[in-house]
């Protein structure tokens, strides 16, 4: 943030407000706090006869990568719309949600991921203009080396656990940084 | 928004970016996109021996009465800790947090609430700078005409509830504008 929002002052300075604890953005000529906040998003793990969606991306990041489809949670949007309209979008879906599954928190990022299982409602899908292909994946087949996010992973390993089990609570967790390479590898590039 | 963070620029345009399929507040100037997302609040539901923790709100909006204790997600944050720091702050309570319990989306205000039950883990709270008073109640001793939000209000029904059948599943769901008050109430003031 260079320029006030609201008045267009480039006097921004990341101070601690009055009666706050944290530094924000603030504009010394009009006075206005600029908070910035975490983001959803919000996407769904379609489930058809075993089998889940997957889409491979066509867009960064991780283009080519395969993924669930999922984005940004919009104004006005429940975050069981969300899931749904993403879903629509990039693999050009119409499910139904069963439950909220995932929710991991991405503070690195500022990010908070909430998926929801859902079922299929039909096989008419295909890649919407952020995906190059989407395809239902047994478990076998799922591409573990190329998946996109490491919140997808974690949702998928999940679901495969739990569907062992018959059973599937909410998984609520965490995805620090990546730690950093040891030495020996950082050296080897 | 009236200048572009990024350039200074008075010139922006609400309109729908290539590629976008919703307006965006955009920069005529230097192209930045202005994206705005929902944000996140998180809190607890601390209990203790059957009681459950209020706090009386000293600060707008709904100065005067009661809710959980919950605020905004802060960046580089965990949806966990941020429960935590919100009853730190507003009850000065600790607490150990059970399980994700509400999700409620609020999408005429752009927010979606989660709130965690939590275990209180020693007595030894009271009202911090938002708050006028805390205490513990018990369920016939809920202000159920004195709670600020609905969310908490939908928070606590469900709870009461769910306790009597001995198990909380997590309950996501949405709250959209009340109702326009029929003519003959209008009327009325």
């Amino acid at each position: 943030m260079k320029f006030c929002s609201q008045c267009g002052s480039s006097r921004i300075v990341l101070r601690v407000p009055d009666g706050d604890n944290l530094p924000r953005f603030v504009c010394a000529e009009c006075g206005t706090i600029h908070y910035q906040n975490p983001k959803i998003v919000v996407g769904c793990l379609p489930e058809w006869e075993g089998r889940v969606l997957l889409c491979k991306r066509a867009i960064e990041p991780r283009y080519g990568l395969w993924t669930l489809p999922a984005g940004f949670l919009e104004n006005g949007e429940t975050i069981v719309a969300g899931a749904l309209r993403e879903t629509l979008e990039e693999a050009h879906a119409r499910v139904e949600p069963t439950d909220l599954y995932t929710v991991i928190s991405l503070p690195q990022i500022n990010q908070v991921y909430m998926v929801f299982r859902a079922r299929l409602i039909d096989l008419d899908f295909g890649p919407g203009s952020e995906s190059l292909e989407v395809k239902l994946c047994e478990e076998a087949e799922i591409p573990w080396e190329s998946l996109a996010f490491r919140t997808i992973t974690r949702t998928l390993r999940n679901y495969f656990l739990d569907r062992k089990q018959g059973d599937f609570p909410v998984r609520v967790s965490a995805l620090e940084r990546r730690p950093p390479l040891p030495p020996d590898l950082l050296a080897a590039g």
